[in-house]
């Protein structure tokens, strides 16, 4: 898609995405993205464009992370036609686990996936809906690779390029649609 | 789709079903969706169906439950040609809220979806990943209508005959791919 394309794009998505202040913690703005989906030609939009980026680059599964990463990741699986994975929080997944813990500002947190969710050399497409800080994304990929897949990209509607995400994933192909400066 | 066509697709999913014992509670047998997801084809096959028996009925919006609803309920949205939107538990969602309560067994749980999710008149098809007792269906069903929304039927991949959830549900056209009886 020729760059003017994934402007174009971009300022849909923007004129989409709704501001919550102090949400979920006092100080922080949510970029809420329910407007978007609710509107059906730019929803579909979305997907397809996360999904044509990685389009003959051999994807063979697409993992998406819970909860608001199922509603792109299953839909972009179904484009590249390959299955979809889920990575939750724990005590989520019904199976038997592989587990990640991760630091937070405060605290940790945890993902899990299922030990069979990914065949050892599968080649992985990671989606959710927007990269912040990368810790997520980042717990997610060591997920991945732990259970012997290989990470072949990541997809993310929004990335809030102030909080740096992209340069804690390192060489990973990371693609974001739309990516917001310190000034929103 | 002749009956044929959806008796071989039940087979097929069954065939990807795993029954989890004791999960999330002791004397639960959880049915366990994640195989499926991951053969593409089935997925496929799963969410085209569950979207090509309301064709043609004129829905407007695809509303998923959190999370599993998620997987499934965003591809058949796209398939429809809707919009999606989310019903999630208690505090995920970031905007105004309307809420609904609803006894389990033991105490209640609570539902919430944006007071924009649904614009009134609007024919809404609910979708989730499996029937059980039809309360969180349920209270799904009533969210949408105190949003000024019509429901217009409910999708689920599989139903769970023996606890009745159907019946609770009343007179709204229910579809599901794969009904177990008592003895699954």
């Amino acid at each position: 898609m020729p760059d003017a394309e994934l402007e174009q794009l971009a300022s849909r998505i923007r004129s989409r995405v709704r501001d919550i202040p102090d949400f979920p913690q006092p100080g922080i703005v949510f970029k809420d993205l329910t407007p978007l989906l609710s509107d059906s030609e730019l929803f579909a939009a979305v997907v397809r464009r996360l999904a044509d980026d990685f389009v003959g680059r051999g994807i063979d599964l697409v993992v998406g992370i819970e909860a608001r990463g199922f509603i792109f990741g299953a839909p972009v699986a179904l484009h590249l036609g390959t299955g979809f994975a889920p990575v939750r929080k724990p005590g989520k997944l019904p199976f038997r686990t592989q587990r990640v813990e991760y630091a937070l500002e405060y605290g940790s947190d945890a993902l899990e996936a299922h030990v069979d969710a990914v065949r050892p050399g599968q080649r992985i497409l990671l989606v959710d809906d927007v990269l912040a800080t990368g810790g997520t994304a980042l717990a997610a990929a060591r997920l991945i690779k732990e259970l012997g897949g290989e990470l072949a990209g990541m997809a993310f509607v929004l990335e809030l390029g102030f909080l740096r995400g992209r340069e804690r994933l390192g060489n990973l192909p990371v693609h974001t649609l739309v990516r917001y400066g310190a000034n929103g």
